[in-house]
């Protein structure tokens, strides 16, 4: 597993150095913003998501990889917006200082912006499909990151500082801000590989619950765990007030609630058979933390 | 003209109206947020000359659509983003409080992310033409309100304040600020209309000058105006330094400069024929302002 998951984080780095406007073209800062938050550590979960979801629908990784990439720097874009001192105002990500400490807040502003905008840059070179078009694509991309999802997700999330959430609110909340683009990438690997109806509803049904167990660990992982491991500011949900599962439910709850929607993920890949091989193993390495 | 005008303003407010998520979508702030913008007052400019580039092409406006409310919503973004305390800390924009005055610093980002998502999202509707794949399509919108123009133009705005600038950075900024998403909504009509790629070209050149014309007219009115008659605080690159063409050449050489574009802009649709009147009325309207 470690293996392949260093071969497929070399294959999607490999790719974004590719893609992305190299640090020479001018004007230089905002391509050197934009590739110094994309190469800042990611793990590349999301795209490596996306290529083994094409691959469990019977694609090549290749088919998926400019998909993936564009949903990396979508994911890369909402973290420089999220860190600005006027929404979560984090010094640090990943260990190293945030775009705007770097350069400022106008060109982190500026460089979200290119990236998100780079994104639909690479979506628009995938060739259409049998079953999807070009159209149902950047659909996907558009809606998991517009207003009603990834956008929405953040939007709901600073409005919930210091106020006591609901359940279904917070559930809503970590579906938009982490479980909508997780999804997005899983789903538009099994598209880049023509996957049949029935096959897009079971990594839907998967993507989900990852993306929400994958939040609801990160949420108690805050609380239980030291900056050093996190490589983030421990602690920042409870000084902020965030509302998060710990929050709401309890330590215990909240445990009980990842444990469930881990199961969920795993079930949910059952129709695809041994196929899905590679999606149960990441959800384990995804989901396995000591929280 | 001015019936004209009025008609495809409400045409494009009409659909806007209609395409954009209601204020009454959760989360409601953001969808109050995209909607005041963009229905704070703008004139359509750009909408209406994809349109009309489209029908001087043969096509239907209906076709043009989705497009030219796409380019309005990525204009409205670039606006509330460059508004910003972090950018040009604008008040005022056509007469009323910008977006982070009224919804905060954190919501006015969020509003403009969402509305330049939004636009990708609208843009995925329209079908491909038998010139023109929707790859092409997207491709035409991200490439010009991407890192290498709009946004370029926005950093080198930025970085030019306070310095002396060459002429030919100084066009380059304009051309990548104004000129780029202004001549890509005109290419955008064209191509929503299967316009030959002769017309393309006599299209691209019309935009490239009436986007160049347009900026450098806005330069002088910025120090030749009141704030009343702007709709936003006049004199306002001078405090701040901005390199504008009346900064680098003066006054006079400017005017003569807008003289030149103007034309320029109205010879490059000589190819078109009769079928361009309604360009040529539009670059008027644009450009006969008193500078």
């Amino acid at each position: 597993m470690k293996e392949y998951l260093v071969s497929r984080q070399r294959m999607v780095d490999d790719a974004l150095q590719q893609f992305l406007p190299q640090a020479s073209v001018k004007p230089k800062t905002i391509h050197k913003a934009m590739r110094y938050s994309v190469f800042a550590g990611g793990k590349r979960l999301r795209p490596i998501l996306c290529l083994a979801a094409g691959e469990c629908c019977g694609g090549e990784p290749s088919a998926a990889l400019p998909l993936a990439c564009a949903v990396e720097c979508i994911h890369t874009y909402s973290l420089i917006h999220d860190d600005l001192p006027c929404m979560d105002d984090d010094d640090l990500r990943r260990g190293m200082p945030t775009s705007h400490k770097v350069f400022g807040e106008a060109i982190a502003v500026l460089a979200g912006d290119a990236l998100l905008t780079f994104a639909f840059e690479l979506a628009a070179e995938v060739p259409a499909w049998p079953r999807y078009s070009l159209g149902d694509i950047i659909h996907e991309l558009a809606v998991a990151s517009g207003s009603r999802n990834l956008i929405a997700g953040q939007v709901l999330d600073l409005e919930s500082e210091g106020k006591r959430v609901s359940l279904p609110v917070l559930r809503f909340i970590h579906e938009s801000k982490t479980a909508a683009l997780l999804c997005a990438a899983i789903r538009l690997g099994g598209m880049s590989a023509n996957a049949a109806p029935a096959q897009l509803n079971s990594l839907s049904a998967f993507g989900t619950a990852l993306g929400l167990a994958f939040q609801v660990i990160d949420d108690i992982l805050d609380v239980t765990q030291s900056s050093e491991t996190l490589g983030k500011s421990a602690g920042k949900d409870l000084v902020s007030e965030k509302a998060t599962y710990p929050s709401v439910l309890g330590l215990e709850a909240s445990r009980r609630v990842a444990k469930k929607l881990t199961e969920d993920s795993h079930r949910a890949l059952m129709p695809l058979g041994k196929k899905a091989g590679i999606l149960h193993s990441l959800a384990d390495y995804l989901l396995d933390r000591e929280y």
